[in-house]
């Protein structure tokens, strides 16, 4: 088995793994697939490094096999295909005695404060766990994580059937609330500047726009005879994205931050006063959204494999992430951790 | 009677009050007292010309007696105490539409888009009015508008007993809605710079602080057990506030946006996302908010006397701006329009 190591900024060694026994409460997983997320990304270019011990194996949307099993582990067993939510909040914290585990004061998150999935065997708490339903591949289910953040952020942005939503940025994440919110029913408009994404987008029939050309503002009052839409998601980052958003919802329309922004844009609070808009952030998931994202994965209705751009062995995560460094033709990154 | 004609930029001409017959659906209102809102300053500063026609009369903050109804008016009568709830929305917009008439997206706002208060005689629509219980006084009343601004600005913070809530701003809003805050049962601390306006918070039971000599995210978290405070109010409009307003919530924690910014902060959108904070804007209210304005006032539980400083005149009405435009020892100040 083996493991990819970060040793600092932009270097990754692949070496031996270091199998750590699972004590009680945690389970071993013979790690299938990882997926490369935006975060990875970060943490390769050494803009983690105040959060991440050196050596450090990352990685955090996976799927593969549970092989053992710490004392008082009764739900899961040696063979069941698994996923983690990887976050393992205090319990004790203002957050967590208020029920926002989930974004616990003092988090650690799975694959980037403590060890990740991009090794061969992985030991995690086993409350993070989460089954699969046969019909899904390791492939798949390795998107099961950012599906997840997607049905979070749908959820918390109160999409429901008839809804006109915005998605502004149609990336990984961007793409896949897109589709969420598609499937619950919502009419959805994905604004996106990358030609890639913006074919591949409208290969999976989401309507999409790119924002530079468009004059988005003009069409959704359009499409909406001049309400506006019910929910727009902030997925960019940006500080167009930042400008855009607040012109897009009707009236006690809604606002979803996704985007992790480095910089404070500026930000149109008199829209908000004038609208009655309302906004709100949205962070990593809840139980219950893992449940959703694997139910959707499992009724086939999503087409995650067509965001599938690579999947690589292990060696090939540095390949990986220079791909997603120069950006272009890349959606979602898989690396094979071993033949689970 | 007199009216008190805004003729252009800080020009304020007394002359003859030209009554207006009530139509149907119209009432004829004998104008007793009338407040002086940061809205008439910011007309008489020439700032909302492109709102207002000339010569105009302002103000929106009344009470008075009903003198004549039109046809098919048959809630009110003749020697009815009343004040007026000054939206004449259009009722076919998609705002209207969608129930958020208050926000219409064709909005007259009776006393800034048409003639306001500032008048022995006034004539508005019969929908835009709310009666006065006895107990109250006519210069009570006239504060009745801002209160109900309050009150939609608490009940869309979800302010609920318990709560710990922070009001930036000190005016004669923020106070207004750190008291019905106050009586909704939450804990209240007050943001303030204005030294009148500390003493006066202080006076009326509030606990306020510098924002300058007090490390405000410090003490909220003191005390709060490191939670952060439940619903914040941004009364101050000010990008000190808008920077300040993000670091106070716990998770989830609200942020409710009342000031009414003339330039665009930078916020951090970060720390929406990283607490999944909620924000939401209120402009003016609904009906039930004047309901609630007029109970609470009633109860005798809101110190309205100590926040006016002055009543003047219709001839003093300039004063009164310029009392205003000088800041300071100030709060609210009230025209005497007629014998009502």
């Amino acid at each position: 088995m083996k493991a990819a190591y970060y040793e600092g900024r932009e270097t990754i060694r692949v070496g031996e793994c270091a199998p750590v026994q699972p004590a009680a409460g945690q389970v071993q997983i013979r790690v299938s697939h990882c997926g490369i997320c935006g975060t990875d990304l970060h943490i390769f270019h050494g803009k983690m490094d105040h959060r991440v011990r050196v050596p450090q194996v990352f990685g955090h949307e996976m799927s593969g096999t549970l092989v053992a099993a710490g004392e008082g582990v009764e739900s899961f067993a040696p063979g069941d295909r698994v996923t983690v939510r990887p976050l393992d909040p205090c319990g004790s914290c203002p957050a967590c005695k208020a029920g926002h585990s989930h974004i616990c004061q003092k988090l650690k998150f799975i694959g980037i404060d403590v060890p990740g999935a991009m090794q061969g065997l992985w030991t995690v708490p086993a409350h993070t766990l989460h089954r699969l339903p046969p019909s899904l591949s390791f492939e798949q289910a390795a998107l099961i994580e950012p599906v997840a953040v997607a049905c979070h952020d749908v959820r918390l942005g109160e999409v429901k059937a008839g809804d006109y939503a915005v998605v502004q940025g149609g990336g990984p994440i961007g793409m896949l609330v897109a589709l969420v919110a598609r499937q619950q029913g919502a009419r959805v408009v994905v604004t996106e500047v990358n030609p890639f994404r913006i074919q591949l987008a409208g290969e999976l029939g989401l309507e999409v726009v790119d924002p530079r050309e468009t004059d988005v503002v003009k069409l959704v009052d359009e499409q909406t005879g001049g309400a506006g839409a019910d929910v727009a998601f902030e997925v960019s980052g940006s500080q167009a994205g930042a400008e855009l958003m607040t012109k897009l919802p009707r009236t006690r329309g809604r606002l979803v931050i996704v985007a992790i922004f480095g910089e404070q844009p500026k930000v149109d609070l008199f829209r908000f006063f004038w609208r009655e808009l309302r906004l709100c952030g949205a962070r990593v998931y809840e139980p219950q959204d893992f449940d959703r994202a694997i139910a959707l994965a499992d009724s086939g209705t999503l087409p995650l494999e067509r965001l599938i751009t690579n999947v690589y062995p292990l060696e090939g995560l540095e390949t990986g992430l220079r791909q997603m460094e120069r950006g272009g033709s890349v959606m979602k990154v898989l690396v094979k951790c071993s033949e689970a």
